[in-house]
């Protein structure tokens, strides 16, 4: 159980059924690094553990088996791995181990922090010989120096008087997690790291290790600072290093000890040997207490910007800021990462970036911190030529795909009726693309990289597809709905795929008026012939509609498909991917998420407002939401379509989805994607904003249970606060020049503030 | 190159590039047993050799590698393997080795001989020191006595006088062969047998070898008799036995080995080791000239009714004497066993049994053998269970589903797609039954088999399809066709299906007038009411079809794809799925082989000529004939279509397939199916002979190219001689009692003989 504290995850109890789920809940992050909230002392053997520590973009090569192999199957992939584990401390008293497994246990409490940027863990315990400690934990991943982890440990002794003997590790053997019967994680052990040296220099101990099949390096570097006199007698064996730290408590002292744990890898660090040296001098040469202190300013600086304030619902507030934190400890603020499926919180799906990042994570950052997106966008933008020689293995001639699953820019995907073929990802990063130029107007990044990717995103679909009866079809690709693949004209495909079209068009006439255009296109052999075939393509793109239903359908013959039979279903079948062959689940109207409900959400002008209703309402009755992403599109859309109540109640699912582990894989890792699904619920779906060519737009509604809620968004260099109650809608331009935003269908000069009273948009929607 | 001889295959040239497709051609097989052409003696190092001895339907077990594990996925897979190598003779000369690729070979031979069911090698030989002999090698598998293989080994002394030395091996430890980068043979290199024991008793040497995961056991034994005295020097080591032979040779004289090997497998055998014995005791108390007059009485009565004549065409005349021969030595004849894709000539398609089977092989055998066709089918109701089970795991309530690729029942396809999707294969079993029945009037054989096989067939085309606006549809299955994947209402399937469902009817209707319904339908859960149901659903089987073009298109929107586009298609990218990605390939309009024109073939009564000669003209288009599949069939619909100069083309390019190698892969093994698609393309293309429930159809064409030809068929307790020439068609009724047969439109009583003149016809035909 999680206390309802607004800023605070905590757990008061253990339960051994939660251990993993709370390593995930638990974990330390900061977008570079990642550690697994394992318990310093470990658990006792019967209980399974996922014990990790993960640096985003950091991989090893695995082979990719198939039984049967054909032409263009992937045959390696990337997979973040984990790296040495620091988390060891044993403590020592009187010949006891501590243990929570042992002796007693008078008190127990685990917060996960989120205005500090930490997790502590305070516990009272009696040994079984009877000597009692409180013992205080903190851990912290540094968001201002992000190759630093630290465990903070303190011992307070309530009625022993003697030797405490703490014994800290630092393990280069490691593995990763597997399981051979779940698609979700890795399906064999297999060894990726080789410790190359262990060093003491000083009194920092130090691993050097390689993976073993990409070539990178990695270095961790460790050193222990103790607050009273001690021996420390430190060992090493030819992959570990042990230290051995023994000194005297007296009855009712406090004593502690930190352990200062550095990370550097080669794909940043040219030596990163010397640079987890220099990192490690500069940390513990400045007190501990500024090192917390610049954590909490960062963190502040954060929530000034990016809280989401919800009165009234205090276990939604604190499910909120738990997905706005764990979007931060995720994200990686170099070109070198990005974001996996699961942040640095588990192996899920191996570190892979998805279409995640762009549609469901990158809103989050758009409209809160340009400078992150921008570096999630230019991930992309340094990857093209990695997209380009994909597209070629994929048959196209020209233009790039982007792979559907990769950590450096190959695709990873094994099964590709549900992977490489939901070419839907390349509109969507496109989509992410246009929506910075419309958020920020930053012409510069649309001529050095915004352009190009659209370019060879919308070639790629003029490769794809073709005409007939006067219309643009794709056809043999997947869209988002994993439980139907391979189909023709997917709805969300062609949609999507129409706007990076059209953009593409939009961004070269850009281009050609503030950048150079010749320049570029000479690079990639284009001319305006070219150009002039993408505007005739997403004019001509065939969306697929029923007139009858006045609905989309899903793809060219979703509709002709039997519906599943959800009656004689049972609930422990679900998710139906674990219990059902694919191609039975292909055969019937079933969807695993939003579809053509997320297309709605993301080009709604595309429709009318009742084939958006009507395809919602049927879509709504066959989606299973066995993915963690369709949630907080329903409930997006419900809010659009006004049903408040519906809105309300796929966000409650949405927002404590991992807190509750409602999916029963939160073991795994958060489901990252999620967690921008749940700011996007908050400001896309009540708020209803819609950032497009013509402008801002605002729609805000307010469900009974809330009193009021509040947040602030950037905007082409303004920032705008969002206040909303039942009475009332305020926005507030908190910086920046004026500007025209629509609200409800009426335009308002935003100069200062603009209060709409709520009564008197009732009387005028009376009248 | 081939000569041109009517019964015998010869080679009169080593050449390098063509070694391992002549291991294939010359291969040795009864049906049991299949030895491949390798040489005695061996190649040198730098030409590589598929040296592969094999028992039908005697496999170990694989693990299946999926780089994502989906539910349901195959997870083992059987596969047949490379039994003891009892292949190996050396012979030294004067301390020379013989080897063809030393020394000087001043002639060379090989041939098969397919009257006296034999291969054999003469060779005239001058060592490198100058001696010549002449060698005669001899090899046989016995039809008669199926666990006999042997080497009869001649050496005659031309200008040398001295001692021989022949060194014989039997060599336990053998592995699979492989390679990583085609789809079509394993993947991977894997030890399957494990000699458990070396035995020798009194002169027979004796292997035990037990499988690793199937735990199945195989004996070989080996015994040699020489023609003079001799010494023998016997030894062995854990895993083979080697015999040393030496023998003085006179000047012009000759003297013989016979090296007599006998395979008894686990399977077949309650203790094979003492059958090995025994049955090696058996072959060599009688003199060998027995086992050879066994040999070729055998095959005097297979060609005897198995036989066709072509006169005119030599080529062709040797290219189907070869087909028919090598079903012959591809077909198990007990219920363990079946056909594999590549007969028992290599490892391609690691031995499985697929539809091939029954569309392609069982023809020729229903219409010439149906003592070896009812066991084929048995072979299939023996796996009903299997195929129940299988069922369960795509997901069906009811029915059984066969695999698509199998050994011993389960599925072994590791990529559904193009594997377990294609359902069509229940239909197929079901079709060859129903023929199985039309042919013979054989009412026990459906009480007993054939009846449960189409209601478990049936059954699972209910659990698969549904009604839309009152038609039956079958949706995401894959067609024959595996260049277009998992697709609604391929028209093939469903047209089969159909045929497949209405015969279950009238099973059943047999059933229950001549034998026990109550029994067999308590024993499936059958009752009156389903079977009504399937009635209904043939009735409102939907079948595509597009008025516009009067063509089925291949399923519900193949015809909105784009075409291939075969100008900019170098030819050396053929066949496409070794140079395409599948998700490419499935985007376009383009046939690996036939599949609407196929079920036009197999059941032309659901539609009119004009759609069926459309289509035809429509599919020919757009066929690579990638797969071995393809020709034969149109070339049987070219003739049905009255076109006799592309019936002809596509014949020859059909007959010729392995022994001209043209897919360049007949080093994996035979195309066996296309060896049943020659006897079909003569029978049903050019004979027109069809089989229906309203009688026994010809419609005899003749190309110019040839004089006349002629075949014998089975039916209905007859046996009918067809001869047809430029100036006349006779039928002779050889066995049985008199019918009425439709020649042209036209009845005939069939008493003795009919002759029909083709002038009158022809001026029939202008009145």
């Amino acid at each position: 159980m999680k206390e309802n504290n607004k800023w605070e995850i905590i757990s008061h109890s253990l339960e051994p059924s939660q251990l993993m789920v709370d390593e995930t809940l638990f974990h330390t992050a900061n977008g570079y690094l990642g550690v697994r909230g394992n318990f310093e002392e470990g658990y006792v053997d019967q209980y399974d553990t996922i014990r990790g520590a993960y640096i985003n973009g950091f991989y090893d090569i695995s082979e990719v088996k198939h039984g049967e192999k054909l032409y263009g199957f992937t045959e390696s992939k990337q997979k973040i791995i984990n790296i040495t584990d620091v988390q060891g401390i044993q403590l020592f008293i009187a010949g006891d181990r501590f243990s929570l497994f042992e002796g007693e246990t008078l008190a127990y409490k685990r917060t996960l922090d989120m205005q500090a940027g930490v997790v502590k863990r305070h516990i009272e315990w009696k040994s079984p010989k009877g000597h009692i400690l409180e013992i205080d934990i903190l851990r912290m991943a540094s968001f201002v120096k992000p190759e630093l982890f630290l465990i903070d440990y303190t011992i307070k002794s309530i009625n022993y008087e003697g030797e405490i003997v703490l014994v800290s590790t630092q393990i280069g053997e490691v593995s990763n997690y597997f399981n051979p019967n779940d698609p979700r994680v890795a399906a064999e052990a297999e060894k990726h790291l080789t410790v190359t040296q262990i060093r003491r220099e000083a009194d920092i101990d130090l691993v050097y290790s390689e993976t073993n099949a990409s070539n990178l390096k990695v270095t961790s570097a460790v050193k222990h600072v103790v607050s009273t006199r001690c021996h420390i007698e430190s060992t090493s064996d030819k992959s570990s290093l042990t230290s051995k730290i023994k000194f005297n408590i007296k009855l009712g002292a406090t004593e502690r000890l930190i352990k200062y744990c550095i990370f550097t890898d080669s794909i940043r660090y040219s030596d990163c040997n010397q640079s987890a040296l220099c990192s490690m001098y500069e940390v513990t040469e400045m007190p501990i207490q500024k090192l917390y202190e610049s954590q909490q300013a960062y963190l502040d600086s954060f929530w000034k910007v990016a809280d989401v304030v919800i009165e009234g619902d205090e276990t939604l507030q604190q499910g909120i800021h738990f997905s706005v934190f764990q979007l931060l400890q995720s994200v990686g603020k170099d070109k070198y990462s990005n974001i996996a499926a699961k942040g640095l919180s588990g192996e899920g799906y191996e570190g892979h970036y998805f279409w995640d990042t762009e549609i469901y994570m990158l809103p989050f950052f758009v409209l809160t911190d340009q400078k992150i997106a921008e570096g999630l966008l230019s991930y992309r933008y340094e990857k093209l030529d990695e997209a380009r020689k994909n597209a070629r293995i994929m048959g196209h001639q020209k233009g790039a795909l982007y792979p559907w699953r990769t950590i450096s820019g190959s695709e990873c995907s094994a099964y590709f009726p549900s992977g490489s073929a939901q070419y839907h990802i390349n509109a969507d990063i496109a989509y992410m693309f246009v929506q910075h130029y419309l958020v920020t107007k930053n012409v510069d990044f649309v001529i050095n990289k915004s352009a190009e990717v659209l370019f060879e995103t919308a070639r790629l679909w003029m490769d794809t597809g073709h005409y007939i009866e006067d219309t643009f079809r794709i056809d043999a690709v997947t869209g988002p709905d994993e439980y139907t693949c391979l189909v023709n004209n997917n709805y969300y495909t062609n949609v999507m795929a129409k706007y990076n079209l059209k953009w593409a068009v939009k961004f070269y006439e850009v281009v050609k008026k503030y950048g150079d255009i010749t320049h570029l296109s000479q690079s990639i052999g284009l001319t305006e012939e070219e150009v002039s075939t993408w505007e005739e393509a997403y004019q001509k793109m065939y969306l697929v509609y029923d007139e009858k239903l006045d609905i989309n359908p899903q793809d060219d013959t979703f509709f002709s498909k039997a519906r599943w039979d959800f009656s004689n279903t049972p609930k422990e079948n679900y998710p139906l991917l674990l219990h059902y062959h694919p191609l039975h689940i292909y055969r019937y109207q079933v969807c695993k998420q939003a579809d053509t409900v997320l297309a709605h959400f993301l080009l709604e002008d595309e429709q009318k407002l009742s084939t958006i209703q009507n395809s919602f309402e049927y879509y709504e009755k066959i989606t299973t939401h066995d993915s963690s992403l369709s949630t907080c599109i329903f409930s997006i859309m419900a809010a659009r379509l006004g049903d408040t109540h519906k809105a309300y109640d796929y966000f409650m699912q949405t927002t404590r989805l991992d807190l509750d582990n409602t999916h029963h894989n939160t073991k795994d890792g958060l489901h990252t994607a999620n967690m921008g699904g749940t700011y996007m619920g908050m400001v896309y779906g009540f708020a209803g904003l819609r950032i497009k060519e013509t402008g801002i737009y605002f729609n805000p509604i307010i469900p009974e249970q809330w009193d009021n809620y509040e947040f602030k968004i950037c905007y082409q260099n303004r920032m705008i606060k969002v206040h909303m109650s039942k009475e009332r809608c305020i926005f507030e331009l908190s910086q920046g020049e004026a500007l025209i935003i629509d609200v409800w269908g009426n335009k308002y000069q935003l100069i200062d503030t603009i209060i709409i009273d709520l009564d008197k948009r009732k009387e005028s929607e009376n009248a």
